[in-house]
């Protein structure tokens, strides 16, 4: 190792052999050389030891008086995250020294030479696991946050995950193509972020929401199966778990069925969890209707990791002289319930606070009933029969000890209030086992809904999604009747992915746009070059995409999508280390023949 | 296969058990079930020939009266990229009518049933391969373009290429990263794209040009390996080899010397060769210093492939009586010349045009000779005595029959002609063998330049890039001097790859800073979080960065980047099949705190 003139600036020579949390027992004699982080200094009467990081691991450097002479003023110099280069050789730690703890414990390295490679101040917080300090604060020093273990695990497990899924569909003839990132604005779905175009004044590019009409397109072009792990964008106003951009798992296939491709689907992610945690799951996933999914667990992304299934207690509850139950029954509404088990012992509170969080979901009033040995008791018990009771509680299977919640409603507010109290609930009760991986196919979603701001259908998924065929003569009579050839796959709760087979005739695609409300103008003006790509020859083809954020988020077990990005958006979209979005030149603006729109002036620059 | 209700719309069964292009002799007998295009159709009395194209290949469909019935009617509607599935049954040909040109040329498929997918328009052009069609009409209809073989195989490479990059390097331990899209424009280098912030009035983010500081950020992160496949934005002016978005394999490493990493990085690139070409690249590559370079070749990306260097004839001229070289060298100029082999016969005329060429370099004049029999031709013979001109001809190794020409200029002027004339000549003469593969490393870039219009040194490279450490004490005397650890890859005349190693401490950088005129104070509002980051420990680090689409295209034998981009930008920066960039709605605008500021009302939307 050659010494320095000016410390730390050098003609670098090879700095390392080995890897530090790689030497064993067997390096034992080995001269080695190696580079990385103080961990930690420890000073035990004259012996100087320091624990070594780099991205293997630890090793336990030793600087004793004799054999480290030469380094050792230097190494008292050495405080954490100082930045060095040692040489020395592996000994065999005496037996009493040995740390089983790590995996270099049997060894230490007697230093022969030191070189500081560069100094650090202290870290502004401990850069160790577990660690409790405002997110404002690691985000401003994310170099230093991702030095911290778990940090480092998460982003090696986004790797392999990434790599799992390359080598998966490359080994099935998929093949990855790039596409464009500047490319034209679409009215549908989310808002765009635009890109002003200098050589083109007053005109526009925007980033892609999906890379949706280029997979299609490629699979125009002949390419059967497309693959890209891709960036995507949306200006939303972002809530916890939302990024401006993410990555999508974009995947695009011609000539197969549906049944075809969500079994590779499956396949691939079951291949994932296999090889990043060792966890089996059994396939095939199960598929659930949409409104089986809605009618079950009251939502289209069910946590199955535990019961608790909703029941329509209609049938129990129609015929009784309760007027709220039988009026909203009336109106076509519906009344379900949940039973919360052993929850009979809740306060009045406690029962309120679950009125609230139901509110939260426009949920007008959560009725109750408490199963006891001698009885129903519950504030609108007078309203039913003994005869009723009974048949309410035996119709939801709540035991003695049990608290039934109910919801009469409409249909969407039912599903949606005793969907997040049945998660709500599964939570607080625990009755989740946090070990499992509940994967589930959800299928046959709407077509279309209908939007009443808007005063026509919307697409459920996006405008290319294929009906199913039988139900193909109602879009002129029923179109919100109509099931899509639509799927997403759920896992604990979440949408981890969401894919149709697409319409591929003109006319069909002319008839979804006729039912959406586009003039035959605006179709051609903003999907012009897709219809006629329809008539040159399309194949049947069909796709999906996974949110990569997500999955690795559930995987890595964060609970937030910051935590598995490298450099996350804070909530207001900012990048607190480079301080992005900025104020840029007036010229640079003039450049794009742009100006601001402020409404203050100070504003302003 | 299920019958359709409606032509074309149906619930899809499998559509195929084969790949058309994978039948063989060994399935003779075999029922299969292919889907693809209709690549042409014959009708030879009574008997219909179908060529079915799919990804993997060709394979010949028969209709025949009696065994395809109930099909042949279908059948003869059938036209070019018609889509269709096809049940029948494998037989080998008879011996007269196999064609040992495709892979499937022993076998056609005997067809029990068709179903037409989808019907098909005829195409604006041929699917075919060396097509002559105005690139406009290809890029509009680029779906169709795809199709073509040389296309699809490109594509493939493409894929395969990274592929294999990401396996050589996830086996080196390299981990892949993303890095932010939406960033912070910086005043270096090429214009930014920008892209207005809506929850931030008047603030902008930029697309990257690269992810040069994220990725030393990776490294102070201590993540020590990093790479990525990764989109860069670029809003220059667009040459023909140029596009506003491009894809980098991008790498940084810590601990390594810049030797190792040179030496891991051409073993990527010679692996990428060899797989995929089957070429067998030797190694290491040649390293060639710049200065070295430059007056060899008058290049810093010389095109190896054939000699005819760049000759100093300063030693030989610099007495003599010729006014025009002895004045250049009296100024500090140079006067070199290349030879011409063989082009001694060359007309007046096509050394004239010769003498254009150089001038589009500014080069203000190009003298020449012919090496004949008897002596030297030239028009400026009559300045140099005998023992002159045979010194002349003897120091550049010209034989009879070549022509030497000579560039007396400024040093930058001299190596930009005679380097232009030399790969000029190169194509010209033949002498170039498009077989080879030249790979070579050229070192030792200067770090900075001096910029006359700015009147200060601009960072060649960028302004992370370290120096040389000999070369330091040169910063505060003679900053154009200084020769930095950066280094570029060549292939075949193309730049294919550059890097560096990186000044990692804070001082350093700093003064680097300061050598362009940096204030500390506009330092610290662009870089600040780099500075910052330089003073919490970090480690020696240094990367590369590759065009991924210049190395496709060399791989690929093309000669334009649109060929090897799915989706490409014409030189106006214009999608002509989507039609962006495009207006966009002035509520759009009024969102995002902006409005147009166009020279022509008429302009506005």
């Amino acid at each position: 190792m050659k010494s320095v003139a000016r410390e730390g600036l050098r003609e670098v020579t090879e700095m390392r052999t080995h890897d530090a949390g790689m030497l064993r027992r067997e390096h034992a004699g080995s001269e080695v050389r190696l580079a990385g982080f103080v961990q930690r200094r420890r000073d035990l009467g004259g012996v100087i030891f320091i624990d070594l990081r780099d991205r293997s691991g630890i090793a336990q450097l030793v600087f004793r008086q004799d054999i480290s002479a030469p380094s050792l003023e230097l190494a008292d110099r050495l405080r954490s995250e100082y930045v060095v280069c040692v040489t020395g050789r592996v000994v065999v730690r005496e037996a009493h020294a040995i740390n089983p703890k790590i995996a270099t414990g049997e060894i230490e390295v007697e230093v022969t030479a030191l070189e500081i490679l560069n100094a650090a101040k202290t870290p502004p917080f401990l850069l160790e696991d577990g660690i409790d300090v405002d997110e404002m604060v690691r985000l401003r020093y994310r170099y230093l946050d991702l030095r911290r273990p778990e940090m480092q695990r998460t982003f090696r497990l986004r790797h392999q995950v990434m790599q799992l899924v390359r080598q998966f569909l490359d080994a099935r003839q998929f093949i990855e193509v790039e596409t464009p990132m500047l490319t034209r604005s679409t009215p549908e779905g989310a808002r765009d972020y635009l890109v002003p175009s200098r050589v083109h004044p007053g005109e526009f590019y925007a980033l892609p929401q999906s890379p949706q009409l280029f997979k299609q397109l490629l699979m125009v072009g002949g390419f059967e199966r497309y693959f890209q792990i891709v960036r995507c964008f949306r200006d939303e106003d972002l809530r916890a778990d939302r990024q401006p951009e993410f990555t999508q798992i974009d995947i695009e296939t011609s000539f197969l069925t549906q049944a075809e491709l969500m079994s590779m689907m499956e396949s691939m992610v079951a291949h994932m969890v296999q090889e990043t945690l060792g966890v089996t799951v059994s396939l095939p996933f199960q598929r659930i209707p949409y409104q089986e999914a809605m009618a079950r667990f009251g939502s289209d992304k069910p946590d199955l990791r535990f019961g608790m299934e909703l029941c329509d207690v209609a049938p129990v509850v129609k015929n009784a002289s309760f007027k709220v139950f039988a009026d909203v029954l009336a109106k076509g509404g519906e009344v379900k319930a949940l039973v919360a088990p052993g929850c009979g012992s809740f306060s009045r509170k406690e029962i309120d606070d679950l009125g609230k969080f139901a509110a939260r979901y426009r949920a007008k009033g959560l009725a109750w009933m408490v199963v006891e040995e001698t009885g129903v008791r519950s504030a609108i018990a007078k309203f039913f029969t003994e005869e009723e009771l009974s048949a309410i509680v035996a119709h939801t299977g709540a035991k003695v000890g049990d608290l039934i919640l109910f919801i009469a409603d409409q249909k969407k507010v039912v599903a949606d209030a005793l969907g997040a109290l049945r998660s709500h609930l599964g939570k607080q009760l625990g009755l989740i086992d946090e070990s499992v991986l509940a994967f589930a196919w959800i299928t046959d979603f709407p077509l279309v809904s209908y939007d009443e701001e808007a005063s026509r259908f919307v697409a459920e998924h996006h405008p290319f999604t294929m009906p199913r065929v039988e139900d193909v003569p109602l879009l002129d009579t029923d179109p919100g009747r109509v099931r899509a050839q639509a799927y997403d796959m759920v896992l604990n709760g979440y949408e981890i992915g969401g894919g149709s087979m697409r319409i591929y005739q003109r006319d069909v695609q002319e008839k979804m746009f006729q039912t959406l409300g586009f003039t035959m103008e605006d179709a051609r003006s903003q999907f012009g070059f897709l219809l006629d790509a329809f008539e040159y020859g399309t194949p049947p083809h069909g796709g999906i995409a996974f949110g990569l954020d997500r999955i690795i988020m559930i995987l890595a077990g964060q609970s937030s999508l910051r935590d598995v990005i490298a450099f996350p958006k804070t909530a207001s979209g900012t990048d607190v280390m480079v301080m992005a979005p900025s104020p840029v030149e007036k010229k640079q603006l003039e450049t794009l023949h742009l100006e601001l729109a402020l409404e203050t002036e100070a504003a302003q620059k």
